[in-house]
């Protein structure tokens, strides 16, 4: 019943067909007691039955001539007893016999705005998924991760084009979403999150494919054994040597990360961060401390932080005049509020450096006091247009410090405008720092097309 | 007038006498045009006056007998200009000979609940700094970080004795600082920030005694050559190098953390978690995937993952019935909404093991789509609090995932009723798991009172 409130909500517009042994009705719609009552054609069974009575269900899909069954079902070879590896074995054979795809078991399904598709469960109109289709195709064998990174996506501008939560492969399995989303014209970026895989040599051929034609962002988890066994428990994956997979990923042209936050902040950097000349970081923000943390951060990220030229650092104090702060050689420690006019001309003049290949402009809420006084949603969304019509290089905001409910609102609300602007926010210096390392890296070798 | 404002809003019960030489009223209070016009006695003066007035200020102060000055003020050593380090000097030459104690130039100064002195300028009634004293003594070089020192560890029951901001260190230091913290009798946690000490020899000394008789938590900047550069720029501090601090601090039963959001994290380990007897941990929460996340993150940070025994698993599959999820081996991946009695009965199960030490507890508000309509917050409260009555081992709660901004607020008012209930609570997996590991490895050598 939840899905099927999922998929009303969401304007499925197939034919939706309710299926439970009761019978009745549900939102107005019939509830057929067996597969085979069901009048008109079906192509895809979204299963959330007992895993006792999927064998029976698939042979029914069979005789009805579905094309695949999503089984959200679990209790098969993830758990420890025998039962479910066989009740998986036997399910997989009727499926296999009958000509149906299985997606699962033990996993949320798919999400693909361009057709309706969900698997959020929306209350109250609240936790739905975005309508608005976009570039990421992701393949996760969790679903929990699958759900957050489409969450944490959404709001800083990264949409899907499908979304694909598939546990434990028993047929269906990460090399044949990975082919697809390859020869998807809708997906320009492919993301994983991997617990192991079934047939390594033949997923490293499908990858190395997939990497040559478009960015590979790759999150593969049990690097340590105490992850590896918790693979084996939650979608019975062998997981493999953390080192071995690091060399293969590498070699095979994926971008590896480590966790959906990471996968996330390197998509938002693919898609609207313009790629930068060099290395070379300008750090501009309040906090003298931050700013020495920050530095620490970008250097340990692999990026670079030139000192800026002493004539630039004279023309940056006099803007600010020279007692209104003075840490300028970068990072540039700027007053918080020296004005819209004169923070445009100092953050111009420290990016026209020719030493310099990017902006990473950072906001702190936390640190300053004045968060809900100087609304700074106003305040800075004209700043940041003065910025942004006037610095011609690749430009990331970072929006951190938003430990107070009232930081973490004015924080949001920027990063819908700059979102909106077509800016890439961050929410940590050092994840900036370290996707757009990587981003740069990666692109020395990419000759596919950009996304 | 904003120093002015905030002590008056903080219930400052001492003496305040305004000084400008425009001379008239501000709230009521006269205005002198120079310190030699006050009619009583005083103690202490803060100067946000320009650096170039400070001598005359100074050298007026020990005419009338002021023991300590604040200097707000930047424009010293730490700008480029050879002016700020010869007035700095300046300045000091005129402190030592007329008696008077310096704090800064170029720092936020003092916030000591307990005698109403402030530094947070509390703009709409919103932003000041906690009225309630606490056992937590906070040395900083930066006043940035300090101030989110402040805001991020009294959300999570970490309150101040004193918090020094010192900035350019040019009288009192980061040594003096330190001695009075150890001798405090109202301080039993000393945290420090530092970008770097003017006499390394009488630091390390100093450290060592405080280290042995109250645990103290260093987070030193400047780790990497751009961050050594930063604290130039940013206090004029010399950072030295990593890895010789590294040594140093360990050498002197300092816990060396890597940001004030560690800092933070270990106080609340010190203050609020009981000692686990072992690095045994059982982690328990909603999602597999992050289950494995967190596994890996675990065994990284140092703590241990036992096995859960078959029979304790089965005796957790009983409680929430074998289909409603199957990974509870540890990491334990809870049905979200498995109700309050069998939750409370699974987590009691896994707790009694004799192979586990700790709990950690984790909830991840981005994965469940049911945030506003379960009200999280009492359902989660009475889950707690049953967990509490029935489990006798250390317990850390870890509120996460909240990137929406009800998940943020369904977390920080659960977070508000843990701490009430004396709970230790974190942000992430692996900043608990980090902590407290650091904790059980300084409790190995630390023979003084435990705070």
């Amino acid at each position: 019943v939840r899905f099927i409130e999922s998929l009303r909500k969401f304007g499925y517009k197939g034919q939706i067909y309710p299926l439970h042994p009761s019978g009745g009705e549900v939102y107005g719609m019939k509830i057929y007691a067996n597969v085979k009552d069901v009048p008109g054609p079906m192509d895809y069974v979204i299963s959330a039955v007992s895993a006792r009575y999927t064998p029976q269900l698939v042979a029914d899909c069979a005789v009805k001539g579905v094309k695949a069954v999503h089984l959200f079902t679990s209790g098969y070879s993830e758990i420890e007893d025998e039962i479910g590896g066989k009740l998986e074995a036997e399910v997989l054979k009727i499926a296999r016999k009958g000509g149906v795809r299985l997606i699962g078991p033990n996993c949320m399904g798919i999400y693909c705005p361009s057709s309706g598709m969900t698997f959020a469960q929306d209350f109250n109109d609240q936790h739905g998924f975005p309508k608005r289709p976009g570039p990421l195709g992701l393949i996760s064998q969790s679903g929990g991760n699958s759900i957050y990174a489409v969450r944490a996506g959404s709001g800083r501008g990264v949409f899907f084009s499908k979304v694909i939560s598939y546990g434990n492969a028993a047929d269906l399995n990460e090399t044949d979403f990975l082919e697809y989303m390859a020869d998807d014209p809708d997906t320009r970026i492919i993301g994983m999150y991997i617990e192991g895989v079934k047939n390594g040599r033949r997923f490293m051929q499908a990858l190395k494919r997939a990497a040559a034609i478009k960015p590979v962002i790759i999150n593969k988890a049990g690097a340590t054994d105490g992850g590896a066994r918790a693979c084996a428990t939650h979608t019975s994956a062998v997981a493999g040597s953390a080192a071995i997979w690091q060399g293969l990923l590498k070699q095979a042209g994926a971008i590896q990360v480590d966790s959906m936050d990471e996968l996330i902040d390197m998509s938002v950097t693919l898609l609207r961060l313009p790629l930068p000349a060099g290395k070379r970081a300008v750090v501009i923000g309040t906090g003298g401390g931050l700013g020495v943390e920050s530095a620490d951060q970008i250097i340990s990220a692999g990026l670079k932080l030139p000192l800026l030229t002493p004539s630039i650092r004279k023309e940056i104090c006099s803007i600010y005049g020279t007692e209104a702060g003075s840490m300028y050689r970068n990072p540039v420690d700027a007053p918080p509020f020296g004005g819209i006019e004169n923070t445009v001309k100092a953050v111009s003049v420290a990016a026209a450096s020719d030493k310099v290949d990017l902006l990473i402009l950072h906001f702190a809420f936390d640190i300053w006091a004045m968060v809900s006084r100087s609304e700074p949603r106003y305040f800075f969304t004209e700043m940041i247009e003065g910025i942004q019509s006037k610095v011609k290089k690749p430009m990331a905001m970072v929006l951190h410090y938003t430990t107070e409910l009232a930081a973490k609102q004015s924080a949001d609300e920027l990063q819908k405008k700059w979102v909106d602007m077509g800016l890439p926010v961050y929410h940590s210096i050092a994840r900036a720092a370290s996707a757009i390392n990587r981003y740069i890296h990666w692109s020395r070798h990419f000759k596919g097309k950009k996304p």
